[in-house]
């Protein structure tokens, strides 16, 4: 198949189509949205060769390696599984035109809240092709056009896939666009587009995150940026905190709801300290502390923490340690420090439990868990659009419902406002 | 009273007292909150002669005439209304820390989902004095900080308003900071207050709302700007039309809820157009009209429209009139030159009627009743902050529940990611 991406169109004549698009995406019907999803799949399916061949040659340009390669790279059996996504989406019910609320005033007017697509929603990642096909998966089930900028190590996969996904009979023109990822202008053209767009959403690290809110016109939702707290209080079962913390830490360290750092009640911090910093530097966790935590890991290879370390998302096996005098002082670190994703107290003291997760001001609070739950498919989702870190909007894990808006049907009979 | 608001404080300082005050407000109890609010109101009107005094100075410093001089004038009426607004406020209910959904994981993970405050709203407006405690009414029920940024003309009655709330016993210091109205720094600032701002919502013209959006790097809730359209249908009610477009047009034709264009079907548009156009003018309203209505309205005042009167939003009493071929043509107009607020249409056709409810996308669509009943109020929300016309968080009239956001508190006995 030839890539049927057309060069010639303008970052805006694509915005433009994409609007256009969005009146016909949002009227299809759920089964017909199901039927054109399972044809996506297929097709990806059908036409993973090419698929592959596209994405050596991204794999050629580009020579990345290890971790970045690691995103980069395609194969039959993740093929496969992307395929597989989208027929999960597929089964996955649709929130649009969803009541949501209903009522009838004193004067008789019946008013009707109902979820609706979005629009058109922007989306700007990275390296990752599978995102290409999530983002289009989740956003076609939602009745919204998409635009995509995706990362130029991954242009010619990219490119391949939109090709392939926009061929899909009943797709309509402009409901999938994809923008030039060679330089920066077409994101700038995005995150502007005020009137074509209705939201973006960076999915990336810190610096694609703050470009876009300090760029864009248009609503954002921000997402991803991590420094999880756990926090393990006087009343701790020890080995439930060593459970979660080496699981948050290690289980996979380059995701933002990874634990970055640890919170130790100074009432066991003389049994713990040692004892985690053993664990953690047998899993291979480089470990900082504070002034107590050095003196407590007495023998370890501890680094002194420096002020930037606590405010620091390390997004690798490195965790850093202070000692503090129980959970109101935990509670007001975190307020300092966190990122507002998500953090964690283990404990065995109800009240302690209770007064952490309402008074912590994060997206999620957990008790007696791993931080690494934070997530679509773990909060039972069936998908995952990203973890929004802002409070407008949705906050926390976000998946379909996310993808909509609402609207207004009111009737009357003729009603006149008095 | 002597006006307590302290000058020598920099917008940045505000914004932290704000920032700091934020979790203490989120911690008090509905009933703490009811109270303070009830005293609020007491102070109000115990101090009316002082807050008329302030308004007074605003009053002479500024010499506004008409339309304005009304938007900025206190009286002892109106006093009592704006306090009688804060009681109302304390007997809504209190959507904090209501629990919005809740579900158990097959591992046995309980996640929670729960209203949380937002944390600090900033608030752009205009002249009128009673937003200032409208705005303080409503966040402060919600446990949310307030960074106030009003017009220059009411910076006198502002400071004294400010001066009465904040020096009610119970109020967190820095619950409720005004910054300095006379230039726009302190409003780049607010905007820009990434960490210290949770959200800003503008309040005022479109010429201060683009330039929020333009220049905001924090979250944005745009309001306001209404380009409202009804359409006549074939099958209209034409006396229902009338009432409907005279009550939409005319009754209070400053808000953004006013009907703007009128859109009448070809085939009803020799009978209707006279008639209504007559009916227009003797309530004083300019009319303008495409080039079928001109022919139609011969002997009446009508004047040409232009391209640009289809995207304007007049304010005032004036409307264009376009004649057009049915439903799908209004949809397609409205598609075209709305801004999304509030449309109508008129018809007895249960079928045009669905088609147009379900085409329309606008924060609020209405079949045969006035656009007029897109506000908080009669949508029996209690009160309003603004009627959002953006799609991201809410959309259409907004109150209580919009100045919330949402945190997942989760519930494990242990768990770790597998």
């Amino acid at each position: 198949m030839a890539a049927m991406v057309t060069p010639s169109l303008s970052t805006r004549d694509k915005l433009l189509r994409a609007r256009a698009a969005s009146l016909r995406l949002s009227q299809l019907s759920t089964a017909n949205k199901n039927e054109i999803l399972l044809l996506m799949a297929a097709s990806i399916e059908a036409n993973a060769d090419c698929i592959l061949e596209a994405n050596r040659a991204d794999l050629e340009a580009s020579q990345p390696v290890g971790a970045m390669r690691d995103r980069l790279l395609l194969d039959a059996e993740r093929i496969r599984l992307i395929a597989e996504g989208v027929r999960d989406v597929a089964r996955l019910p649709d929130p649009t035109f969803e009541t949501v609320s209903e009522w009838i005033r004193p004067n008789g007017l019946r008013i009707r809240k109902v979820r609706v697509p979005l629009g058109v929603v922007g989306i700007i990642y990275e390296s990752r092709p599978n995102v290409t096909v999530d983002t289009v998966a989740l956003t076609f089930k939602t009745g919204n056009s998409v635009v995509l900028r995706g990362g130029k190590e991954a242009c010619h996969s990219n490119q391949r896939l939109v090709a392939i996904l926009t061929q899909v009979p009943g797709v309509p023109e402009g409901a999938i666009e994809l923008l030039e990822s060679s330089n920066r202008e077409s994101v700038r053209e995005l995150i502007q587009a005020r009137g074509l767009i209705d939201v973006v959403i960076p999915r990336g690290g810190p610096e694609l995150i703050s470009y876009v809110t300090q760029n864009a016109s248009v609503p954002v939702i921000e997402t991803g940026a991590g420094n999880c707290h756990i926090f393990v209080d006087e009343s701790a079962d020890l080995e439930m905190a060593d459970r979660i913390v080496i699981n948050a830490k290690t289980q996979r360290p380059a995701v933002c709801n990874a634990a970055e750092k640890l919170l130790v009640h100074e009432g066991i911090a003389e049994k713990y300290i040692p004892r985690i910093v053993k664990k953690l530097i047998d899993r291979g966790v480089e470990v900082r502390g504070d002034e107590t935590t050095l003196r407590l890991a007495d023998g370890f290879d501890v680094a002194r923490a420096k002020d930037s370390d606590w405010g620091e998302e390390y997004l690798r096996l490195c965790i850093a340690i202070k000692v503090l005098a129980g959970v109101d002082e935990a509670i007001a670190h975190i307020a300092r420090y966190s990122t507002k994703h998500s953090e964690a107290i283990i404990t065995q003291d109800e009240e302690h439990a209770r007064r952490f997760l309402r008074q912590v001001d994060s997206a999620a609070v957990y008790w007696n868990a791993s931080t690494r739950f934070s997530d679509g498919g773990e909060f039972g989702f069936g998908a995952e659009m990203g973890v929004s870190t802002q409070k407008l909007h949705c906050r926390g894990p976000f998946a379909l419902a996310e993808l909509t808006s609402s609207k207004y049907e009111v009737i009357g009979e003729g009603h006149i406002r008095q």
